[in-house]
């Protein structure tokens, strides 16, 4: 059995401790938690340490804490020479202390709290300063999924950027229709359907393909009406902003 | 069997053809096409017209066509007092001449031409302006689908420009993020597993509970560094204005 220990008690430590149980290959020995109380219900209380000093000798380390904490805790660790990765999508592979061989084990999705999540269908995005951990990570990363990429860390910043407009952004324009509807007594749940087949068709055509609506159109009559429709300034702005990006983009197509 | 009579073959026209052919209450008895080859595969020759002024007398008049021609169509039939509706989001029910009686049966869908649909969960959006035609429009739209709703001109309006958000505006943000990622040569697919999360995030939780990423945590390091990040001005520009609409959003919350 390969031997992991857990450093970090969120969302992302929670659903890789889960999604590790699940594995005939991984041993989650222990994981590092300020409260102890917050894991209990993953592992075993003697599994879990409150005090980086103590920690197990194991063949992989996750850092699975905040961003602005990767550094710390990486520099707190009291031995070298160990395979020590993080899983930020935003923290270079520098962030970790030299002590240790590095790499990054990041899974590339939106964990909620609550939901349950298929770690299959989870991207993970693999780095290491050397080939051998390159491989080892590997061999770990695919008993949990199928989707394993090598991704170095310009390249993870540029997902984490775009994670932010697919995702993010997104969510933001779903509010936006949410605040339309609610303004005008309409029941947004209409507007579901639409949304599902929106991201549908993205897992089968490419973006530019399935592009529509009134600004790919050049539909300056429905444009206008939308605008004229539209009362609150910010819902206006982003409506001029993102039909004048459409068809600058069309142009360039 | 209620007979309907398909005025158009576009997207919509062609997708309600098929669905019609599915039930056994309604009966599509005739199609007006410009050119008849285009419903050939759906219809009988026989069934198709060229011509407004041989429509078959039937229980409903159903005009797919395109906005700017619904007007004039609907004053070119030969006939008065029977029901008319358009499947329009964008077009008031005045724009259909009041010789007949009038109505709208809009199924708010992204209709593609070879993507098969699921009529069953596509939304219906009818009105109508007496009481027992909206009752004869909802028996129909109940055969076709099950999410059936009564939403007037206003209304619909409303759901048209949201609409536009969270699916045109939403697929643009598809654009934007799958250049992110080709100008750093990571695969779009990565993202995909994540595009469909952030969808299905919405059919449990509000948007405004979904909300996740730097905006909303106000995490202003991770901001700097994606827009220092971002050398394409325009993608630069709509990070800004969707950053500050987030937390503009989440201070009203």
């Amino acid at each position: 059995m390969i031997q992991v220990v857990i450093i970090g008690s969120g969302n992302v430590a929670q659903h890789l401790i889960k999604a590790f149980a699940k594995s005939s290959k991984i041993d989650v020995i222990q994981a590092f938690s300020r409260q102890k109380a917050v894991l209990t219900h993953l592992l075993d209380s003697k599994k879990i340490t409150t005090d980086l000093n103590d920690l197990a000798e194991a063949d992989l380390y996750i850092i699975a804490v905040s961003d602005d904490a990767i550094a710390a805790v990486s520099s707190q660790l009291p031995f070298e020479n160990r395979l020590v990765v993080h899983t930020s999508g935003s923290v270079s592979i520098n962030a970790l202390d030299k002590k240790n061989r590095n790499g990054i084990f990041y899974p590339l999705q939106s964990f909620s709290k609550n939901a349950a999540i298929d770690f299959s269908q989870v991207p993970l995005c693999l780095e290491s300063e050397n080939e051998a951990d390159f491989e080892f990570l590997t061999s770990i990363a695919t008993t949990l999924s199928d989707k394993v990429y090598k991704i170095n860390s310009e390249q993870r910043k540029a997902l984490h950027v775009s994670a932010v407009f697919v995702n993010n952004f997104v969510n933001h324009l779903y509010q936006m229709g949410n605040q339309i509807c609610n303004e005008n007594n309409v029941p947004f749940e209409v507007l579901k359907p639409l949304i599902q087949e929106t991201a549908n068709k993205i897992m089968k055509l490419s973006p530019n393909e399935a592009q529509t609506g009134p600004a790919i159109r050049n539909d300056k009559q429905t444009i206008t009406s939308h605008l004229d429709f539209l009362q609150d300034e910010n819902q206006k702005k982003i409506y001029q902003i993102l039909t004048q990006s459409i068809q600058n983009n069309g142009k360039k197509l």
